[in-house]
Parts: C-alpha cells; sequence; structure tokens
C-alpha cells in the first residue's frame, strides 16, 4: 500500500502510465481526458503522473474491463483457462461463474476443480455456489449437494454466495435442504442470486423474503419491470440459446438503470467468438437506443456494485487496473485490454497467461460416463391411440411447447420417428451412476433429416441425450460417447460424421478453444448436410430439453416432465 | 425465514399490513400504490395482502425511513438511547456513527459503552471505528488507539469499517500505525470513511489508494465533483457548524445522485429538534431543486448501498420494515415511524423504547475530568512586540482564519482580553490526566461582554476548553466543570449563570433529551445576555477550536496551532 500511496502522492513514478485517453468516469457518466497512473497491479491516480514506462491511448477510449454477471463456464465447452483467453478478447476480465454444471456431475470435486483452475489468472473467476443439485427430484444427477457440502466453500476468498435459486418449489414449501443453504449463505453475509423464471409478483415477493436478490430469466418488459420494483437486480441475459436483451432492454431508464447489469448465463464457444460476450451486450443495448454511458455502467460498475466487487467496475485510484482501449465507443471496438495493469490482449492476441497448466485432472472429473448396456429394445415407444404429448421447441429459448399430435407408428403402436413430419425420437440415458434408466420420447423441431445427434451436456444433471431419425444412429452416438467419456456427436448412417470429444465431466475440452471451435465449425457443416435449422443451435438446444425447472415439457431419465404441472406424463394422449 | 415465506406467497396472514399507501419506489424511482406486509420485523411483500392488523394509509406516502451515514452521537449531548429517541421523530431509524468523540476521553472502554448501549433499540446504530485517536501527535487525548486496540471489535456485526481518516500527513508518509489499521481494515473487507477537508485531486488520489471511499468534509462544487470523479461516495453534510448542502448540492445529478447521501456529522440538540436531521437534509435538498425522489434515495438506498446494508433503505421484500408515513413529500411532513414493523412515533409522540435503561456506567466513563491546580499565573499571556497572533472565527464554519492583530496590553505585555475589540482570552486544558498542561491564546469572533463560557466538549481531545473576559470568572468556569466531571459552563461576575453537566465521558449528559434541551435553551438566554452572537451556536464552535486537522488556526494543549503549516506557533508575531 505504501508504494500506492507514494505513487498516488507523486514521491514516485507509476509502473505505467496510460497517458491522454478518453476516460470514461462511470461514477458521474462523464468523460475526462486524464493518464491513468497504475502501481503494482492498481491505478494509482488520474490527473498528470509519469510512469518508467507509457502509453499514447491519445484519441482512444478509456473503459473498465466488463464483468458478466452470471455465466456457466462449462456451457464454452473449454476449460477454465481456455474460456478465459477467449473472455478477454472480448474485453471481459471478470466473471461471476456459476459452477452449476460440473457439480452435477462431479459433485464438490468438481466446485473444487473449477476454483483451483482459475487460481493466478490474469482474469478474475468469482463464483455463487451451486443451490440446486441435482435441480429437481425429478432428475438422477451425478451428486447430491446439502448445505454441509457448500459451506466450507464460503471460505475461499473468491467465493461470493449461493448461485441461481431455481427450485421454486422447495423454496415454496420450505424444503429444509433449500432452507439451510439459504440461511447459511445469510448468516454468512453472502449473496444469494435468484432463477425466477415465469414467477409472479407474490412468487418474486417470496423469492425477496428469502434473501434472493437478483433475476436473470426476464424475457419479457413485464417481468423485468416487476422484478426491479421489488429490489432485484436486473441481469439482463444474452446467451446463445435464451436471447433477452432485446425484449427487456426498453425496461432501462435513467432511474433504474443502476440495478441493472449483463450476463449471458450459457453461450456457446462459437458465439463468443464470432459475436463476443458482454461486449456485445453493450454493443446490443446501444443498438437498441440506451445511451452509452449507460450501457458502459450497466457492463461494469453496476455489476460490480451488485456483487460488491469493491475494487472493480471503474477506472479510479484504489481500483484494479483493469481497463480496455477502445476506438469507438459505440461500436466497442478493442483496441488493448490491460489486466492488473498488464496488456493481455493486443490487436487480438492473448498474452499472460500461463503456457502449461500444472494441474493433473483427477480420475472423478474424466471418467463420469457409465452407462449400462443399452439395447434397441430399451428404446422402444408405444403410444395408446392416436396422438401423443411431444416436445416442441420454440427456437433461441428455454422455454418448450406441449404439443399433441398424431404421429406415425406401427401397428403394434410402435413409434416411428417422420423427419417429414419433424417428430424425432428422443432419449435421455443415466450416465452417472450406470442404472441403465432411459426415458423416452419425441421432438418436434431440430429439422434433422437423418441420423442421430447426442451430447453429454444435457441441463441440468448432464445426462445423456439423444435425438435420431432411427435406432441404429442413436444407438452408434450412445456407444460412441461412453467410448470417449463424453462430448457431442453426430451419426449418420451407421457412420461417425462428426465428433467433439468432452473428456471433462463430459462437459468440457482439454483441447484448445482454437480446436474445439473447428470443431463446432466442421460439425455445423455435417448438420446443415443432415438438413437441420440454421436458425439456432441444435445442440445446445438438445441440452436444454432435460432441463425440467423452465416449462413446458422437458425429459428426464423417468420419461416426459411436465413442468407447469410439476409431474411425469405418458407420451400417449 | 418459514413464516415470511410463508407469508409473502400469501399461504398465512401478515402481522400487520399497510393498506393503500403510495409506495416510494427508490429502486426505479417510482410512486406505487399497494398494500405492504410485514412479518416477523421484515416486509413479505407489496401488492395485495391480508394482515391480522391493518393501518389505513390511504392518502399517505410510504417511505423507506432515513439513514444518516456518519454522525458523531456524543455531539448531541445525549446518551445514545436519548439520541436515538430524539432521531425517531425525524424519521432516522439508522445511523453510522463514529465514537470518535468517547474513544479520544475512554478509549476502548467508550467504544463499548457506546456499543452495548445501542444493544437492543428499535433504532439501529452502526458502528464505523474511530481511525485517529489521538486525532494527531499534537494533542493529549484520553487514549491512544492501535490497530490492536480496534482489530477485535470488527468482530461485532454492526461494526462496518474505519472511521473518518483524518490525519492526512500519518497517510501521505505511511506511519506505520496508520497503514496498520487502513490494513487490517481492508484485510477484513471493511469499509473505510474519508475526512479529505481541503485536500487537492493528488491527495484524493492518494486516499483512494489507500482504500478510503467517502468524504464528508466538502464545502464547495469543485471539491464534491473532484471526489465524485474519483469514486468517492458524496456526504454532503448539514450540521450545526458546518452547513455544507446549500454549497454543494448543486453538483447532484441524474448520474452521480447515486454516489450522494446525506449525514448531520456533528449536530447539536435543539438543532436536531428543532429543525431536524436527515429529514432536514431531504428538505433542504428539494428545496434547492433536487427531485424528490432522487432526495429521498439519497436519505435512503443510497446511504445503505454505500454501507452495504442489504436490508435496508428501500421498501422491498425481504427488507426490514422500517418506514415512514408522510403526508407530505416535499416538506417531509412525517405522520408515524415504523421499526421493524412497530409502530414507534405517531404524531411526536416516540414509543417502543425500554423504559429504564439496565447499565451501570462504569467509572472509567464517568469519572473523566482530571485537572492539576490551575492558578491565575498559568492563565497570564505575554506578548512581544504590537501585534499578536488571534484565532478569528469564521461563522457556521469549522474553519477559522488565522487573524494578526493589535491587543490591548499591560506595559508589562501581558495580555488584557477586551471585548471592544472581541478579543477574549482562550485556555485549552489537559483533563484527562491531570497534567496541568494549558495552552493559551487569543479569540476574536465570540462577541462575549463579560464572563466565561467553558466546556469540556472540544474536538477532537475533549480537553477543557473556556474562553472569557477576564481571569476570575474563566477559573471558577474551569473549577465548575471539574465539579460535575464535564459539561458546558457560563459564568459571570462570579458567579453560575448556567450550566448544563455532562457526567458520561464529560461529553454527554444522564439526563433525558427534554431536560438537556431545557438546559440549552435556558443557556441561550444567558448567553444573549452577555451579548454573545445569536447568528451561531458560540459553545459548539468553541469546541472546534481545539480541532488542530482543520485550518488554519487553532488551539492545543501547547498553544496556537497553524493547521496550514502543521505547527505550533507563538502569540506572539
Amino acid at each position: 500500500m505504501q508504494r500506492r500511496i507514494n505513487v498516488a502522492s507523486g514521491k514516485e513514478p507509476a509502473d505505467l502510465v496510460v497517458k491522454g485517453g478518453k476516460v470514461l468516469n462511470v461514477f458521474t457518466g462523464e468523460i475526462t481526458q486524464g493518464d491513468v497512473a497504475v502501481v503494482d497491479g492498481y491505478i494509482a491516480g488520474i490527473g498528470q503522473y509519469e510512469g518508467k514506462r507509457e502509453v499514447n491511448a491519445l484519441g482512444r477510449f478509456i473503459s473498465p474491463t466488463f464483468i458478466d454477471g452470471h455465466v456457466h463456464i462449462e456451457s464454452s465447452m473449454v476449460s477454465p483457462v481456455e474460456f478465459a483467453k477467449v473472455q478477454v478478447k472480448n474485453g471481459v476480465t471478470a466473471v461471476i461463474a456459476d459452477p452449476h454444471e460440473i457439480a452435477n456431475v462431479c459433485g464438490t470435486e468438481g466446485i473444487q476443480y473449477m476454483i483451483e483452475h482459475t487460481e493466478g489468472l490474469p482474469f478474475d473467476v468469482y463464483f455463487m455456489l451451486p443451490s440446486c443439485v441435482p435441480a429437481t427430484q425429478y432428475e438422477e444427477a451425478g451428486a447430491v449437494l446439502s448445505s454441509e457440502d457448500l459451506s466450507p466453500f464460503y471460505e475461499q476468498p473468491r467465493v461470493l454466495g449461493l448461485a441461481e435459486v431455481m427450485n421454486y418449489q422447495a423454496v415454496f414449501e420450505s424444503e429444509t435442504s433449500m432452507l439451510e443453504k439459504l440461511l447459511d449463505a445469510q448468516q454468512k453475509n453472502k449473496l444469494i442470486d435468484g432463477h425466477a423464471a415465469g414467477l409472479n409478483e407474490k412468487a418474486i415477493d417470496m423469492y425477496m423474503s428469502a434473501g434472493i436478490r437478483t433475476d436473470h430469466e426476464c424475457t419479457t418488459m413485464e417481468e423485468a419491470k416487476d422484478r426491479l420494483e421489488k429490489g432485484m437486480y436486473l441481469m439482463i441475459r444474452e446467451g446463445t440459446v435464451a436471447k433477452d436483451l432485446r425484449q427487456i432492454i426498453g425496461v432501462v431508464n435513467d432511474r433504474n438503470s443502476r440495478r441493472c447489469l449483463f450476463v449471458t448465463d450459457d453461450r456457446h464457444l462459437d458465439d463468443v467468438i464470432l459475436e463476443g460476450s458482454i461486449n456485445n451486450s453493450v454493443r446490443l443495448a446501444i443498438a437498441e437506443g440506451i445511451p452509452v454511458m449507460t450501457a458502459y455502467q450497466m457492463a461494469t460498475l453496476n455489476a460490480a456494485e451488485c456483487f460488491r466487487l469493491k475494487e472493480q467496475g471503474a477506472i479510479a485510484p484504489g481500483y484494479k487496473a483493469d481497463f480496455l482501449l477502445l476506438d469507438i465507443l459505440e461500436e466497442v471496438s478493442i483496441h488493448s485490454v490491460y489486466k492488473n495493469g498488464n496488456c493481455i490482449m493486443s490487436e487480438g492476441s492473448v498474452q499472460g497467461f500461463p503456457e502449461e497448466y500444472p494441474y493433473v485432472l483427477a480420475e472423478k472429473l474424466t471418467n463420469t460416463v457409465s452407462l449400462g448396456t443399452i439395447t434397441p429394445d430399451d428404446l422402444e415407444i408405444r403410444i395408446k391411440g392416436e396422438k401423443a404429448n411431444i416436445i416442441g421447441i420454440i427456437p433461441n429459448s428455454l422455454l418448450t411447447k406441449r404439443l399433441v399430435e398424431k404421429t406415425n407408428r406401427t401397428e403394434e403402436g410402435v413409434f416411428i420417428p417422420d423427419s417429414s413430419m419433424d417428430h424425432l425420437k428422443i432419449a435421455l440415458i443415466e450416465r452417472h451412476n450406470a442404472t441403465g434408466k432411459i426415458g423416452l420420447g419425441i421432438v418436434k423441431g431440430l429439422g434433422l433429416q437423418s441420423g442421430a445427434l447426442a451430447t453429454t451436456v444435457a441441463h441440468d444433471s448432464h445426462n445423456l441425450i439423444v435425438a435420431g431419425t432411427n435406432d441404429e444412429d442413436i444407438l452408434m452416438a450412445i456407444q460412441e460417447l461412453e467410448k470417449s467419456q463424453g462430448g457431442l456427436v453426430i451419426v449418420s448412417g451407421g457412420e461417425v460424421r462428426a465428433k467433439l470429444a468432452l473428456p471433462i465431466a463430459g462437459l468440457m475440452s482439454d483441447e484448445s478453444a482454437d480446436f474445439v471451435y473447428e470443431q463446432l465449425r466442421k460439425m455445423n457443416q455435417v448438420l446443415v448436410d443432415l438438413g437441420v435449422s440454421q436458425d439456432y443451435n441444435p445442440f445446445l438446444t438438445l441440452s436444454f430439453l432435460a432441463l425440467p425447472v423452465i416449462p413446458a415439457l422437458k425429459i428426464t431419465n423417468e420419461g416426459l416432465f411436465d413442468v407447469t404441472e410439476f409431474k411425469h406424463i405418458s407420451i400417449s394422449v
């Protein structure tokens, strides 16, 4: 601290001075000219300063780096380090991560892995602890996490609270295990994030009463207004499947913007690389008419305030020297990125990350796909009557429809997938404990003309989910994923057409982001060839069909699940 | 929590529902109609609710109660409980107190007393720990508090951080004892308040680098703008002596208001009773053109955010049921006050406080005035040359001028007070350890025509300060205060004309606020009779003449102190 005091007061030269830039002051909403002095990774002052090293920022804007208020790193399908490197290009140097996915597969060891593998990076990963593992009693996850399991993690300085409370029912009924988690977080003065998809006013009162203070599930202006009025921070999400920004950004105004921030939640690697992350949200918000400074405040200071990160989110003395040099504010055109005073990205090239990562992955993390023996008989769907309950995909939404339609079937009533009606067979197979449990259903909206898609990324329990036009390809896809201990695969005509192995918990690759991106590109090409819709991401869509906390119709390893009525239903109507 | 959840979700009736009021929503800046449901002292919901008990708020506004961001309770001269009762009438139910005054007299036992005696009240007293006891090395206080002395208090849940860092020099020079306090607060993730009177831009950079995040000493728009730009919370002060609001409120705008809040710092009991406290600040701010909602936000949510009080400062589910019913927003006309869901003030009458306070005061707190033997010789001032350095009072300011004027004196050069020139003798006598140390000086601006005023309230070391027109009355005033172990006294013509005993640390009365107010009124009448100016409070003014951290000329028990040059100077020029 002494050095920082000395540099601030002009007694010693700074390590680095960024000269002549136009500084975005997120406290006052103004842009001021000034040198930014850096010492020991912190900003020492803004004004006139001399430094041992100087960077010319003439003509450029200096903004705080961006903060993603809620993200599942696992959804990028790359390891935390690779994730960080990609985010840095987008000007993001801090995220509040919820390791919900890996925790559902590997339990506390999954959380521990995420914490350890984000240590010492030029990138801040804060954590909220997964509150709902498993997400509901209707799912079979790889772990069950109690309050006692989570509690020791609060000792970690980067753990800020309890993550998205999504089990509305457990709160409503004051289930002991849920109350324990809520109370423990409150008693330790930690934060609690919400997940209030579709909840009405009274339910929001209830969530707030339980100490839950954010929501990232608003999809309408009305919901967004509700959350803000009740005192929740509004997390405006722009993910890969769930794109809410354009629908709800209109709620933001001068008076309430301080309570609004951006999050990505689940965002696929290709989107993060091609469109960006929080930088994309800022750009979209400005295009939708949000004042430039407000958009930058939402991406920086507001997120920091929400999570009480008192040394981040602003260009100010005593704050971490985390900043961007920008050319055009409206376009968020990033020239370079500084973290703790070091340039970690310049003209698209990332530096300052460890070359090799020292950890060896525990078997618990890499040996996570145990299936029983699956035979064609296990995949048979028998339907009574003419019509069947069908999962109807809503493009770019986590919501689905419950469709009731006539289907193709044998005389004995055995369902036959029919690509002309876009009726595919879907199966969810328990993969954690080789129980052999399989849930079967029919899905409409993927558009696959032949073959099968399978993935071990299937929210939230991450069992193996597969959809296809015939049982042979479906079976082959299942076997392929068991071989590689997880991943994404496309099989057609008895051949593996494309594959991405995800050996870390069946969720993340151990390869570079570039490699994964290339595989995904290839995979996309194959999907095009197989007739799958290009309007949305079929694998990510598939992976949310297993999430029985978001309406209307989903699939679990027990079969079809009606989220509106919160019970399993038969395929037959 | 279960009951709160049940009431919020409508399963159980609320304890209390306030029906039909117009709710100030400080999150959105809007006013909405709705029932406010209360259970177990918390707000359960806003909307349509049924309660066991219902209060009709039709036509009234419902606002969160006010929060005072920085106050020295001791300056009210009543005990913490009496202070709380008076504040409640003003709609204040939470204060962030700095027990700096009592700590300077009684050390850690003083802090402990303040914490204990504010336990269990329907009024929240949070604490920042006095960072500068003594305020400077140039003062002789009753205690010296090190980082080790303060550190254990952080365990108390109502202790939020380190209070006003006023020893600029100690920070600038990275004095070990100061750095230890700053680092300890930071390591414990506590807040640090500033006291940046007159500091320039670089000095603010330095303060921010040291983790100091607020300032309540701005007296100009420029200073206020500076602090906001650098990332400090701007505490707009309206005390008894220091009235800054009208000077600096113009800096507040739509973009920066979230970083602004109100404080009173030092406010005399009569002002608190007659004009109010934070309610007065809100009223003044509105009169100065601040939008009504912004003024209320500053008095509620903004203060809560600044101090991370996540269950206060708003009418929202999950928040404490601390609210006001108001008739006219602009006038802050308070009909009733609710704390933890109980009505504690209605039409001017306070209820819900303990009748008798169970504690017996320790001798350390009530035996605090030990003077040596003071003789007339000890009061003699000899001046070389014609002119003398004189403390020039600036009405309603903590600042003073250094005047150089001709004075009346004997042929031997002994100073003779002269009321025609308004030249009074002033003396500061060490009162903690009977060292017999006396600092002497001349003061101009009190306007006393005859007699002497003395007080043991003398910031920050609270030695005995006395000013008068003749040595006999000065001596008698000193003896009177030794007798009562502290207080305020006016002596004239060898007679005690008025007196208020302050036996708690020589700072606070053990009587009711009504009693103290009545004594102060009598005292004022006597001051009028003795010709003292009515434009400002002479005792409070006197009490700040001993504060050698605010420019320009002050008095310590070593004599005159030039704060600008930070050294003692002679009375002779």
